[in-house]
C-alpha cells in the first residue's frame, strides 16, 4: 500500500491505514513532511477547520480553539508535526526525499511506483530510478495531482470520472469544494485512488480555501474505503 | 471594491472611487506602485499625454508642458508619485507586495480575490493564500490582464465581449488603441471590470504607444461607471 | 528604411541601400554586430562562400582564398568587421543594443518598429518602448525571423507566401537552401521584406549549411529590390 | 525567552523550558522544523544516539532500537516530528519562515532579535525587519552558529570563551566532539547562550558525527541552566 | 548638487534643497523611488516616527496617527509617494534607473559622479559610463553607504571621522542610533556629505530600528548645512 | 556510419560494427560516455541484466554475478568503462562533447549530421554548426530519442512505424518493454535506425526498468542488421 | 585504503594498490570517472605523454603513437575508460557520485573520510554525511587538492612540506612541474598522501601542461610507497 | 607576439605591429571584438577622442567630427569595426572566443599563454587548456588587467613598477589618467607589456573617462616600443 505525498490528507490516510494493520509506505518528495500546512495562510501560521473535522484533530491530540460558529483554529506547526508523529507511531513508514516520477502498469491497472531521490532530480543528474510494486496507490500530492497527471500524459487510458480525463481545478469556492472533495475521494483507475486536493484537480472541482477540514476528512475516507475492501478480501 | 494593479489606470480609478466615498483596496504585486510609468519610454523619464487627458493631470496637480499640437509632456517620476500620493490621501488603501493569484467565484460571478505575499511566490515557497471577498474587481494589470486570464484559464465561461474569450493585444496602432481602450473599458463578467491596457489585451485591440492619456481616461471611466451603479443602488 | 539584425545579410543590405542614397537605420539587439559570423563553424573562425558570391567579398575588400572548385574561404573576424565598417562608411546608421519587440501597423501594412534597450529586456525591467516610423522593414534576424514571427503571433493576417503563414525551417540541405533563399528574398507583407536565413524560416525551406554566400546574395537582392521600387517612385 | 533554530537541540530546549513554565518563542528560518534531522545520514533516514541520551527519546515517546553496545537507532522522520509536536504541546510557540538577521544590543548585552520573513530575504526584496525584545537568546542554529557570528561580525566584543572569538569547527572526531559540546553549552555573552552544534563551532571544537545524542543532551542542559537561573530570581 | 539614493533621507534633502532654490539632481538605482519604505516592517506597510520628526511629515502633508507616547504611525505607501511627489514639485530632478558606480575626484576632493544605466549593470553588459560634475555629493544610499565605500576602496584617503575610515554599522540599538545619526550627518570628505542610515554605517554607529524619524531629520539637516554654506558664498 | 549517444546500446553497437570493420563515428553530447549507466538505480551503482544478455557482458569481459533465477548483477562503473574501452580498442572513434543538433537530409533520406560543441550550446553562444555526411545514423540517445524528434519536428515526413510518427514512451512494464525494444530495433526512415530506449520512445512502447539486458541486445541487433546490409552490398 | 578523485593519478594508484591485494575504495564526486582527461586539450580529445610513462599505458593496454622525440599521443576516451576498466577488474571499488566533504581526525592523524551524495550537495539539501574509517587517504583531486585544503582550513596543523602549509600552484612550466610532481608525491601528514596535480598545488610547484605522463607516474609512485609500507608491516 | 584583449588599445597595437611585419596573434575572450567600445557612453553610441589622437582615427579611415575645442566625436560602431577590419587586413590573426587563463613562465620571464575555449569556461566543463609559446605578451584586457593579475596571484614576483605589485585603479580623473596611461605603457615584467586601461589598473592610476584617445595612443606606443626592440635585434 503506497501513498504519494505527506501533506494533511496523506498523513491522515497513512495513520488510519496503519492503525488498521495495513503495511503503509508514504513517499514524500521533500525532506520534511507536512506539505503546505506549515505556513498556514500567507505565513500566519494558524489553520482553520470546520466543526465536522474537529474529531480528527482530537484523534491526533491537536488543540483547536473555536473562533466562530462551526469553525476552529489550530497552530499550523503543532498540527503538521503531530499528524506526522502519530502516523509514524501507528506504524506507517515514511520515505522522505524520494520523488515518484512514474508508475508501474499492466494492461489495465496500476501495480507500483517508479521512484528516485529528489536530490538526483534537483541536481539534474542522469541516474535511473528504481521500481517498487504495491497493491494500491493513493495520489495525495495536492493541487498538481502528480500521479494522476503522469499516468494520463504517458498512457492512453480513461479514468472512472465523469469526463474520463484529468480536468484541472477551477477558481475558489470553498463550500462547494469541500463537499465535492469528500464526495469524489476514491478509486479513479484500477489500483489508483485520489485524496485531498488532488481530488478536485482531477475532477475539475472548485479550489478549496485555506480551510483544512476537507483534506483531513478525505484522508480518513480514502483509508476507510481501502480497509473495507481489504477486509472484504479483495 | 478591489482594484488589481497600481499602474496609471488603477491609481486613477482608486482616486476617483475613494473620492466618491467607496471603500477601495488596491492590490499591487510589487513593493512600489506606478507600474511601467517610472521609466518613461526607453528610460527617458518623460511621459506624453493627449490634450483630452490633460485635465486629469491637472486634477492631480502634475505639471505638464505642451510640446506639440494636442500633446503634453510630464515628468514620469512626478506623475507616478503624485497619482499614488493623491489616491492614498483620497482614502484608497494600497496593499503592496501582494499578488492576486486567483479569484473567488460563485456559479456565474466573481465575488473576491485569492491573495498571497509576492515574496512567497518569488521564493517558490509552498504557502497557502488567503481569500478576500469584495463587491467588484477591476483588472488594471496592464498588458498581461492577469485577472482576466486566470479566470478564463481555470474556468469554463464566456466574457461579455464580441469573441467571448481573452484575445491578446495586437501590434501597435496608437490612435486606434486609445479609442478602443476607452470604448471597451467596463464590466466583462459579472463582478469583473477591465481598465487600462488590460482592456485592449482582453478585446484583441491594438497596442497603445508610450502615450498615457488613454490609461488615465480609462481609469476615470471605470470609476465613474461603478460610482453610478452604486448610486443607482445596485 | 529600417533593417532588423546586423548579421551578414543585414549588413550587406545596409551597405547597398546606403550606397544607393537611401537613409538606412539598422537595429541590432546585441552590442556587437556580425551575428553568427564571428565563430565560423564550431569556433574554427573561417567562413566558406561559393564562387557566385565572391564578387561581394571583393566589393568589401575581404581577402578570400580558393580551397576547392567553386568554394572560397575567408577569415570570419575580418569578414564580420569589414562588412560592418563598410556599411557605416557608406552612411548606414547602426543602432546597436536595441531590441525590436513589436511593429507599428495600420489596417494592412507595417509602418514602423517598436524598440527598447536590450539591457532593459535582459534586466527584466518594466519600461515602455518607443515607436519609430519607417517606410519599409527588412527582417534580417536569421533563423528565428523574429519580426515575421511577432507580426504573425500578435495579429491575424496572411503573408504573400505559398502557405500564407510562418513555416519554420527544415533540416539541412545546403544546395537547395541556398537556391530557395535567394529566390524567396523579397516582400512578404506590405512594408515587410525578409532576407538571409529569415527567408527560409518563413517559407519552410531547408536549413543552410555553414556557407555564407546565400546570405550575402540575399542581402544584395533585397537592397536592389527596394532601390528599384524607390527609383520607380513608389 | 527566544531560541533561534528548530533543529534537535533547539526543539529539546524549547520543550524543557516550556515545561518549566517559561514563555518560549522559537524562530526557524525554514517553513518546516527539524533542521538536518529529516535526512538521517546520506538520506538513509535513521538516526543513531548514544545510550546516555536514550532517556530523552523516551521522554518524547520516540521508539529506539538497540543496534550495538551503547548505541540505539530511531526513525528520523518520527524523531523530528515527535520532538516538534511535544515542544508545541508543552507550550512553546514556533515562528517558522522567520529569519533572525541581527540582534538588539545594549552597551554590553544582547536584549532581543531583529527578524524578517525568510521569503523576503529569498526574494531579495528591500523590506525592513522588525525588532523583538527578549530576556535571553539561545543560538541553536547548528554548524553556522549564525547568531554568534552576526554578533561578532558587526560589533567589537569578547565572548566568555578561551579564545574570546568565534573559532569555527574542526574536522570530525565524534567522541571528543560529543564531550566538548555538552561541556561548553552555556552563556557566552550576557544574554546569549549556545546549544547543539553551534557550541563546537563557537569554541573551535571537533565536528560531531551523524550521532544525535550530544545535541539532545545539549538542548536539555541549556534549558536547565536557564530554568535554574530564573528560579534563582535572575 | 547631487544626491545619491531616493530613500527617505535623500527625498527629504532634495525637497529642502530645491525649496532653497538649489539645483538638485537625485540619482536612484532602481526605477521606483522610496527605498526600503514601501514595505514598512516585515511587509506590514505602516511606518513609525518619533514626535520630534512629526513636523516633517506635516510639511509633506502626510497623515500620521499617534499610537503611543512620543510615537506616530503613517501609511508607508502614502509617505513614500508623498515625499517623492513633493520633492519633484519643489523642483528636484530625479534620475531613476541610474546607478552611481564611481566618483570623479581631484587631488583632495570629490567633484562629480560616474553614472550608468542600472539596466546595463543588471544585464552584465560591457558599456562605459558617463561622468557628471557637481559641487557636492550627498550619500543617501542607506546601509551600504555605497558612495562612501567606493571612494574608500578605490583611493587612499582619510575621512573626517574619528576613525578616518568606513566602519560598518553595529547591531540594533534604536535610541542610540537615532541620536548619533543626526549628530554625525554632515561632510566627511571635501565635497562628500552623508545622510540617513549611511551616516551610521560610515561612523560605526548602532543600527536603527524600523523607525523613520531619524532619517527624515537627517535629510533635513544635511540640506540646511549645504544651504547655509551656499548662502555663506562658499 | 554514425551513432548518436554513447550509452549502453550505442557503445555495444559501436563495438560490433567496428569489429565488423565498419568505420564508426560515435557522437556523445557529454564529455564522459556511459549515459545513465554510472549511477545504477538510485545511485546504488550496480546494474541488473537478464540471462539472455549475459553473453554480451562476457564478450566485454565484465564480471557478472547471479543473484536470482534468470538475473545477474554487475558493477555499474566497471560495465560503463569496459564497454567504452572495448569499443575504442575495436576501432570505433568517439567524438565526445559534441552535440547533434540537426540532420542533413535529401528528398526522402537522412544523409548526415549537423554537429556543434556542447560547450557552445551550454554557453548559449551564437556559433554555427558543421555538417558531417554519413551512410547511416543510429539514434541511441535513450528516452528523448533526440535525433528522431528533431527530424520529425522540423520536417513533414512519415516513419516506418505503425503510427508513422514519434509516440513517446508509456509507463513502466519491464518485461513487455524488453520484448518490444528488441523487436522494433531497426530502420525507421531511410538512413535512420533506432536502438535502445529510443526504440520504445519512438514506437510508444512501455518504459524499461533498471535492467540493462534489452539495451545491450538492441545495440547488438542494430549492428548486425547494418553489417548484413553492407555485406549484401547495399 | 581510500583514494579521493578518479582522475588519471587516482585510477592508476587504485589499479596498482588493488593488484597488490590492498582493499581500495575510490571516491569520485561526479557520476563518471576520468576527471579532466575526456576533453583532451581544448576539446581535441587526444592526450600526450612522455616516453618515461609509456610503459604505464602499455600496462593498461592503451594504444599510443609516437608523434615526436620523447612524446606519444593516445585517444583521450580510450585512455580514460581503459584506466577505469582495469582498476575495477583489478579489484578496486569505485564509489561515484559521492563527495568527500571533510575528514575524520585524531590528535595528529587522518583516520577516515566524511562523505555525502554529490546530488545532495548540488541540490543544496540539508542532509548529514556519513563517516568512513580508513588506514590511509590519498588526495588525487587535482588542481584544487580538496582534501588537503579542507584539512588545513578547518584545523591548525603543519604539513610535512617545506612551507608547512598549502601553497597553491604557480603558472605553467611543464618540465619543471613534471619533475617536482613526481619528487613530492608522498605522505604530507600522518595518514594523508598526495598524488597527481594535487602534489604541485600543495607544494606551490609550477602548473603542468596538457601532458599526462607525470600524473600516471605519480599514481604509480604513491601506490608503490603504500604497498612497501604495508609489506613492512606498518 | 601575443596580445590579450581586442579592445581599442589591443586592436591598435595589433595593427601597428602587423604593419611592422611582426607576426601577431590577438586573443579575445568574447566572440566579437571591440571590447567596451560598441556601447559608447551609457549606450549613446558615440565616442569622444582628443585632438592628439585624431591622427590615429585618420590612419584607420574613421570619420571624426570636431564638437568642441580639442575634442572630436566618432561613431562607436564604425570605430570598433574599422579598427578590427584594418588590423586583420594588416595581417594580424585574431583568435576570438578564446580565454587566456594562465601564463607560461620560466625562472624570471613570461614565455607564453595558457588558453582555452571561452565556451568551455562558461559551460563550467572540466577540460584542460593548451599552451602557446610567444616572444612577448601585451595585456590589453582593460580595467581588470587579467594577465597581470593572474601572474601576480599565482607566483611570487615583483613588477617593474614603483610599488612592485598590481595596485588597482583609482576613481575618475580623466586628464591625469590619460597622461599617466601613456607614460606608463610598457614592459612591467620580462616578456609582459601593459597597454590601455590595464596600465592604470596596474600602476594604481586614476580612472579614464569615456574618452578613447589615451587608449589609441597607448596601443600605438606599445607597438612602437616592441618594434624598436625587435629592430634592435632583441
Amino acid at each position: 500500500m503506497a501513498i504519494v505525498g505527506a501533506g494533511p490528507s496523506g498523513l491522515v490516510a497513512a495513520y488510519y491505514l496503519a492503525k488498521g494493520k495495513v503495511k503503509v509506505a508514504l513517499f514524500e518528495g521533500k525532506l520534511s513532511v507536512g506539505g503546505g500546512m506549515w505556513g498556514g495562510g500567507m505565513l500566519f501560521n494558524e489553520i482553520v477547520i470546520q466543526q465536522t473535522a474537529k474529531r480528527i484533530l482530537d484523534e491526533f491530540g491537536v488543540t483547536a480553539e473555536k473562533f466562530q460558529e462551526e469553525y476552529y483554529t489550530a497552530d499550523a506547526v503543532e498540527t503538521a508535526s503531530s499528524l506526522c508523529s502519530a502516523a509514524c507511531r501507528a506504524g506507517a513508514r515514511i520515505f522522505n526525499g524520494v520523488t515518484v516520477e512514474d508508475l508501474m502498469v499492466r494492461e489495465k491497472a496500476v501495480v507500483g511506483l517508479v521512484i528516485n531521490w529528489t536530490a538526483v532530480e534537483m541536481a539534474h543528474l542522469h541516474v535511473d530510478p528504481l521500481a517498487v510494486r504495491c497493491r494500491f496507490v493513493i495520489d495525495a500530492t495536492g493541487h498538481p495531482a502528480e500521479v494522476v497527471q503522469v499516468l494520463q500524459r504517458k498512457n492512453r487510458l480513461t479514468f472512472r470520472t465523469p469526463e474520463g480525463t484529468f480536468q484541472g481545478e477551477r477558481s475558489l469556492w470553498a463550500e462547494e469544494a469541500e463537499r465535492s472533495t469528500l464526495e469524489n475521494t476514491g478509486e479513479i483507475y484500477p489500483g489508483l485512488y485520489v485524496a485531498g486536493m488532488a481530488v478536485n484537480a482531477t475532477f475539475g472541482g472548485y479550489r478549496m480555501g485555506p480551510i483544512f477540514g476537507g483534506m483531513l476528512l478525505s484522508g480518513e475516507k480514502v483509508a476507510r474505503s481501502i480497509l473495507e475492501r481489504m477486509k472484504a478480501g479483495e
